[in-house]
């Protein structure tokens, strides 16, 4: 049982405490460094960019993975600096703002991880940050709605959640956290950055397994403008402040029960960062089912989610099953032109690969909402899957031709 | 020796005409419809769209080629409707326009291609097309400027090109060319035809082995928005009418020379589409050194190439190199971050993997012209690759949404 909590965040869950501190790093007159601590060592997973190309603190974050997975106690991020392409000073300050950070709280080595967004290839300016994670670390409390903007870069909110969990085997955990992601700035990409917070107590295995089946159903299920960045992270930290049972496999009811939270909060997150998404008009949803394999009609559903023809069309109200069926025939999905079916905001457009009559105005004026779906059945077999994308509006090529001019 | 020939084109080379017929499918006024004949029957190579939904004349064709390699003798094209997600009556309005063709200039069946472009799921009016078909084979003749304008759809201006091969064993062969692409009618999608012609001997095989290695470098080295159509198909007919001993292996010298000449036009034409591509204000060129392979420097170019930021940031004259890197660095190619150096438009900006210091203002400035090039060396070993893109502006966008309105 799943029971959302209203306006919760990243230190809702026990044990968890949240601060910010103005750095001026790129941003005047606002928080841009986020200090999130855990009162007991947590255990930890995480996700990293698949980008060959990976920022100072990916690469900081996946050696501290393997060197201490189980006993993590913070983490600390900061925004307008993604410190991405600066060579080996760079790698150095991300090591630098962990021992900052363990210093400042009095904590072991490698407890703490750090992530970074904004303008790449300029080097950190580390006594700035240095001196906020001093700051921070002083006014440690309960404001994790302060931490979800402090991470903000281009973002036009902040995302944030968390819920609550009922465990079969009694008792109550509380999952948090929070998400930034589509902005754009000279000269850089958008980072998708997203903590997860619980007070579960978890095995990092169990945990790092429950990780990697959310996010293919939540953040490698969404798509802006198909560039991955450098700095993609995805962490969750379990500091078992709730007392239950260690869960250690996902097949016992707690640990199903644990799975869901977490697919359900990630999801929601993901979910945000989509419908912030850069000169996002409209919010989609696209299924596809009926294909040979999950795998195939992610794959198909993804496509359509990339296209810019789609989205474009998306961004007119236009139901153009002729864009979309295209998408999914050089997705590299298995496909029968003559078996597929298209709904574009619940209406039927096609069947057996052939147009349904329908009424264009009715058709424009059903699709032009803040709110679409696409429902695409391939008619071959059993397999299915949901992602979310927006439109390509003007507003997109303006946010990223138009910041130097 | 290649010679280009001024205002060349399909109907340039020994023994081609040509002629266009106003069929009304969609446009008004204007030619939509074209014949090509050749005198004597032509060996034919051919390569098509890999999307998995394939519109009614892809399939024609392709069962034609395997019945029929080496005698053709026409092929007939109609702008308006891609006969395409059109059913089993879409694949016998496509033989229908076949036959119709060899009816009307005596030829045996399993003699003409054809090709259509246009507007999706839409029933081709057959009728129009044939009378279309009596009318132009009537009026045969060496217009093959018409025949090129006669295709377009959206394209601003027709792409045609020929060009003379000076044979090593002595003799000359004449090589001609058009294509269209860029375009996109409700409800459709930019369906790329190309058609080379020339009066050049060179046996069924000799010739599928050249157009393969020539579109490579060609027609499959370009990206506009990464969206691959239904209709995209690639013909090269060959009819001996120079008189050379036919060319039957491509490592002779007259081989070797009539691949120089095939690749030098298909590159033409293929640029030509580009240079039309919808809303582009500048023509770029991403050539990719120093990868382990041609391969992966292929996939890291075409990457850059199809990437929206990067292509925003080109509209923008940003030299923004981060966005560069990003995309190589997600390619799939072998990449070592620390090696990488870029150029833009000649200029320095990334060495060993760290930005280099340059005049922003000056940068823009080299960059605010209709020709760019990106040159990107890996640094790890001899494989290279070129391609062609065009930038991302706001009126791809409004082209795309606003049809419908």
């Amino acid at each position: 049982m799943l029971t959302p909590i209203e306006d919760g965040h990243a230190a809702t869950p026990q044990g968890w405490r949240a601060a910010t501190a103005a750095c001026g790093v790129k941003y005047q007159g606002r928080d841009d460094l986020a200090l999130l601590v855990s009162d007991w060592p947590a255990a930890a997973a995480a996700v990293f960019t698949t980008n060959r190309v990976k920022a100072a603190p990916v690469r900081y974050d996946m050696a501290l993975m393997a060197r201490n997975p189980g006993g993590l106690r913070a983490l600390v991020i900061n925004a307008g600096n993604a410190n991405a392409c600066t060579g080996p000073e760079g790698d150095a300050a991300a090591a630098a703002m962990a021992q900052a950070t363990e210093q400042a709280l009095g904590l072991a080595s490698d407890t703490t991880f750090v992530m970074s967004t904004g303008t790449i290839g300029v080097p950190m300016p580390l006594a700035k940050i240095t001196a906020g994670i001093a700051t921070a670390a002083g006014g440690l409390g309960d404001d994790g709605l302060a931490l979800a903007r402090a991470i903000m870069t281009t973002d036009t909110r902040p995302k944030h959640g968390a819920l609550r969990v009922a465990l079969p085997s009694g008792g109550t955990l509380t999952l948090g956290g929070m998400a930034k992601g589509a902005g754009m700035i000279h000269p850089n990409m958008a980072t998708l950055l997203a903590v997860i917070t619980t007070d579960a107590a978890v095995t990092p295995a169990a945990l790092d397994a429950a990780l990697r089946r959310a996010v293919e159903l939540s953040f490698n299920s969404i798509s802006i403008d198909g560039d991955t960045s450098t700095n993609d992270t995805l962490l969750v930290l379990a500091n078992g402040a709730a007392g239950n049972a260690p869960i250690a496999s996902l097949e016992s009811p707690d640990g199903q029960a644990f799975l869901e939270g977490l697919t359900t909060l990630c999801r929601q997150l993901a979910q945000a960062v989509v419908r912030d998404g850069e000169g996002a008009t409209r919010f989609v949803t696209i299924t596809v089912r009926g294909a040979t394999s999950d795998a195939d009609a992610k794959l198909a559903a993804m496509t359509i989610a990339k296209s810019p023809l789609v989205k474009t069309a998306l961004y007119g109200a236009d139901p153009n099953w002729g864009r979309v069926l295209c998408a999914i025939g050089y997705s590299g999905a298995e496909v029968d032109a003559e078996r597929v079916a298209l709904r574009f905001g619940g209406m039927d457009v096609l069947a057996g690969g052939l147009p349904l009559p329908f009424d264009e105005a009715a058709a424009s004026d059903l699709l032009n909402v803040p709110e679409i779906s696409i429902d695409a059945d391939l008619g071959l077999g059993a397999g299915e899957a949901t992602v979310w994308t927006c439109d390509f509006s003007e507003n997109y090529i303006r946010i990223n031709a138009e910041y130097r001019t």
